[in-house]
C-alpha cells in the first residue's frame, strides 16, 4: 500500500503531483515510528539515555505531523508545510546527531532514518520553493 | 527503511519477537496515513462525504495510536495492546464499510486498506490470546 | 476557552448534547497532556522508571485519541468511542497503579490525573449504553 | 488539573520554570482540541467548509504536537521548540483567517482560540530569545 499513490488519487492533484513531498510525507511516516520505537528501547537500555528519549520523542511527533500535514492536497496551506519542513530537519538533524553518538543497533538504525528524512524535507522544501 | 526490524533491535525482544504484532504495527502505520489522506480528499469531493470523513478521521487517530503503542516492548503492557486492537478491528471494520460505498480511487483504496488492517489487528490479537 | 461549550456549537448536537461524553473529552484531554509529561520528568530521574514511562505513553497516546474521537459529533461512530472508552479505562488504570508506587511529585499528580479519566470514561460508557 | 503545575513538578525545572512557554503549552493543548472540533462541525455544514476544514486540520496537528514537545523539560531541545513554535504562529493565523469568514458559532470561537494562541506562542517565542 503506498501513500504516494493515494496522494495521487486526490481529486485535485492530477499532473500536479509533486513527487519530492511525497517521498518526504512517506518517510516522515517511518522516522515517526523509528523514533518512537527508539524512545522505547532507549529507557530499556541500562545506561542514562535520557538526552536521546528527549531528542527522539519530539523528533517522533513532529515526523508524525509532517506526514499528516504534508499529505493534505486540499487548499494548498503551503506556507505552514514549508514552515513545517523547517521545523521537521531543525529536529531530525539533532534526533540524528544525539543517537550517532550511541553504538546500540536502535540508535543507529534510528540516526540513518533521521539523516534520510532530513534529506527528503530539504528536497521537498526546496522544490517548493522553486514552485513559488 | 523497516519498523519490523527495527522492534527487534529493542535489547529485551530476542528470541520473543512477534511477526503478527509486527505487521500489524506497520499496516496501522500505512492505514493512519491512507485514511488521513482520505479525510482530506473527501472534503474536496462535490458531493456530501461527512460520514466517510468522520469514519476515515476516528480510523487514522486510533490505527496512529496502534502503531506507536504496539511497537513498544518495554515491561509488556499487554492487557492494553489487546484492548486497543479490539477497538482497531472496530474502527477499521466501520471505515472500509463506508468507503467501500463510494466509488472514487481514494475510497477504494482506503476500504482496501481498512480490511486488511482489520485481518492484520486481528492475527495480532489472537497471537496473544495464545501467548497469554 | 471551552471544549465542552465547543461541542454544543456543532449544528446537529442541540439538545442531544451528553455532559458525560464531554466531560470525558476534556479529562481525556488534560490526561494526556500530563502524561506525555510524566514520561518526560520520569526520563529524568535517577531511577529505573522504564515501566512508567512504558504505561504513561500508552495512557497518554490512547487519552489524546480519545479527547480527538470523542469530541467529533458528525454521524456517530458510537461503536467505535464505546470501545474506545473501554481500552482507555485499562490504559489509564494501569498507569495509576504503576504512578501511585513512586513518591515524586510528578507520578502522584500523573496517578490523580488518570484515576479522574477512568471515572470520566467509566460514566461516559456508561450513558452512552443507556442511550442505545 | 493543571498542566502547567505539572511542568512545575519535573525534577530538573525549579527555579528555571518559563511561564510563558507554560502558558504557550496550555493554549496549544485547548487550541488542537478546539481546531478538530471545528473541523467535524465543518463537515457537518451544508456549504463548502473544505478550505477551513483543511487550515483547521493543519492547525490541530501541529498545536497537538506543540503541546507535547514544548511541555518537556529534560535536556532542553529548544532549537525545536523555538522552531517549531514559529510553524504554529503561521499554522495558526491562517486557521483564524480562514474560520472568522464564517458566522457559525464554532467558526468563530475556533478562530479567537487560534489568536490566542498565536499571542500566546509569539510571548513564549520571544522569552526563549531573551534566554538564549
Amino acid at each position: 500500500m503506498s501513500i504516494k499513490e493515494m496522494i495521487k488519487d486526490h481529486p485535485a492533484v492530477g499532473a500536479d503531483y509533486n513527487d519530492a513531498l511525497g517521498e518526504a510525507v512517506k518517510h516522515a511516516m517511518y522516522c515517526a515510528a523509528i523514533c518512537n520505537s527508539c524512545v522505547d528501547a532507549c529507557s530499556a537500555e541500562d545506561m542514562d539515555m535520557s538526552e536521546c528519549i528527549r531528542k527522539c520523542s519530539d523528533a517522533s511527533d513532529i515526523c508524525q505531523t509532517v506526514s499528516r500535514v504534508a499529505a493534505r492536497r486540499t487548499h494548498g496551506n503551503t506556507a505552514v508545510i514549508k514552515s513545517l519542513l523547517e521545523t521537521c530537519i531543525v529536529a531530525c538533524k539533532i534526533c540524528a546527531e544525539e543517537c550517532a553518538k550511541h553504538d546500540n543497533p536502535h540508535c543507529q538504525r534510528c540516526a540513518k532514518m533521521c539523516r534520510e528524512c532530513v534529506e527528503d524535507c530539504v528536497a521537498a522544501r526546496d522544490s517548493m520553493l522553486e514552485a513559488a
